[in-house]
């Protein structure tokens, strides 16, 4: 019988339990993501106990294709769950790592993303603690195309910020909106490779961990009402969800919201709306009016934050809705999107 | 056009992050999932602070079939991991729920499912606090097989129980093994459901949260030295562990391991040994001589360790080996399996 281990794939053996997996484990994720706590191999983590309330969030992620202008999966599913932890208020402290790996899947493709998942821990300052890989058949689309590769899930803990006090419910009208930068690049990027259209000027994901940038925010003594990250639904949907659920109306100024030519240009090309595309590293922030400027400074004074600006306000409105204030000084509601537009972006 | 939500099954666009994503999470999650930390909708859950050293465990399942005797892929999700926490001598506190649905998966599966995670969730005492939920295109196997259906992540935090110390280190020459009942049943359940073998009593899952009756046996002051769960890989995965991590032998006596006649039968017919076969249900506990009796009769108290039996114990020996002695008084050698057995078992 041949070793399945001198091949340069993944087989459905690697998932069974066995020594075949041990190898998986100890050569392909071990090395490569080496800290104190995973390499005890025990059903889970051990770590100190935390100093305040403490945060847990989860996500999965099925981006397709696995690699794509300006990073990877795994670049998403460290920064993805480094943002849910950090917007909650809390210092993220470490982080799960859950593999599903399709049969078939090359090594060298699973040890690329490997790597960027260590480097971006790195970046974030922020271990994967514990981990988990199953492995599944390989799958073909009814169209004939080839299976996922893999799906990464990531949970995150961490601690809440002594004195911080992020949370929508503090919102009031004369807040004023921020974001950290120009808007709608990974899902632009995403869709560009998927359909094959190429710009001038690549377009390359934001995904980013941004709790360095979060934590020197709140340092900045600026009074922060609320910090969410603008992923699946884009600004749009965090805008949505503080019009909703707070009963208050959110104007923002297009010409204010940053947003490159070569986006604007994808966006028009592949007729999506820039406001409601995922990004991956941008934050929308509610601030008190009167720390407006010290906010944005603080955000600009971060490699994530350099064309951070104030792109709208939150004012009294029945019914809530989000109004976008156009170019040509017009008013159209902004709606949160319906579900079909943006498929595996994340 | 059509509204995807009157249809009856998943679809691509509700996973997109818009208003079809929200109805989705709130009909089919929350109302059965329904707790305090998990209606807030956040990005995470914001928990009480860890009054120990803090535990964190993850795993994903990819268990085909979904659904079989005694239990589903629901189950698994969060017995399994609230078992991870509890073996590292932690009460499990939250669990964190990751869906990747398949586009096509009829509502009342998941419903089921849902409602299956929803029980076990309460059985164990452990709410689930925060979710993600992913939608992916339907696939099919090269054979023509359907696709998966739904994978699940499930992360769990749990805090140290004061005064507990479960580590493979403390364990020592002369100390006995003990498992909570009868083995393999998990995976000898699915592999039958695979393969259309019915057997006269059927087989079914021991898919369980063992927490209670671990603390219990925590309570009972019997010396545990070390517990871990036998599910990929079986108690040989365990006592293989145990071997070669503290170079030490194991000696099982085969007449002494819980195993039904009708499992016996079962594993005979499928040719597995039911050492290496998956269990969802039975821990591995090490504990020094003395206290046997005491260990046993806690376990024995609970409705999962009724059948609870001491099935070898701890050597010197170099090298370090897992032996089995048969019932005709014979010695062979418990090897870890090499990882084809059992693909899919959880």
């Amino acid at each position: 019988m041949p070793h399945p281990h001198d091949h340069d794939r993944v087989v459905l053996a690697h998932g069974g339990g066995g020594e075949l997996m041990n190898q998986l484990i100890r050569d392909h994720l071990l090395t490569p993501l080496r800290n104190d706590a995973l390499i005890q191999l025990g059903d889970g983590a051990v770590l100190p106990p935390s100093e305040g309330k403490l945060v847990f969030t989860t996500d999965s992620y099925v981006v397709t294709p696995l690699e794509f202008p300006g990073g990877d999966i795994g670049r998403l599913a460290i920064a993805g769950t480094v943002n849910d932890v950090t917007v909650m208020g809390a210092v993220p402290t470490a982080i799960s790592l859950g593999l599903i790996l399709e049969e078939g899947l090359p090594f060298e493709v699973l040890d690329r993303i490997v790597a960027t998942i260590a480097k971006t821990a790195e970046e974030a300052g922020v271990p994967v603690v514990t981990g988990d890989t199953k492995v599944i058949e390989r799958r073909i689309g009814r169209d004939g195309s080839p299976g996922d590769g893999l799906f990464i899930n990531t949970a995150g803990v961490g601690t809440i910020l002594p004195g911080c006090d992020w949370s929508i419910g503090r919102i009031e009208p004369g807040d004023v909106i921020l974001v950290n930068g120009p808007i709608a690049e990974h899902g632009l990027a995403i869709m560009s490779v998927r359909n094959g259209i190429e710009f001038e000027t690549s377009l390359r994901t934001d995904a980013a961990p941004l709790n360095h940038m979060l934590h020197t925010l709140f340092k900045s003594g600026a009074d922060v009402k609320f910090v969410r990250d603008a992923t699946r639904g884009g600004i749009a949907g965090v805008l949505s969800d503080i019009a909703e659920t707070q009963s208050l109306g959110v104007e923002i100024d297009e010409q204010s919201v940053p947003l490159t030519p070569t986006a604007r240009h994808a966006a028009e090309m592949l007729g999506l709306d820039p406001l409601s595309t995922a990004n991956e590293g941008k934050v929308v922030c509610v601030v008190d009016e009167a720390d407006v400027d010290k906010a944005i400074s603080s955000l600009q004074s971060h490699q994530y934050g350099t064309k951070a600006a104030a792109i709208g306000r939150v004012v009294e409105s029945d019914p809530p809705l989000v109004e976008l204030i156009t170019r040509a000084g017009g008013r159209r509601v902004v709606q949160r999107p319906y579900g079909e537009e943006l498929p595996r972006i994340c």
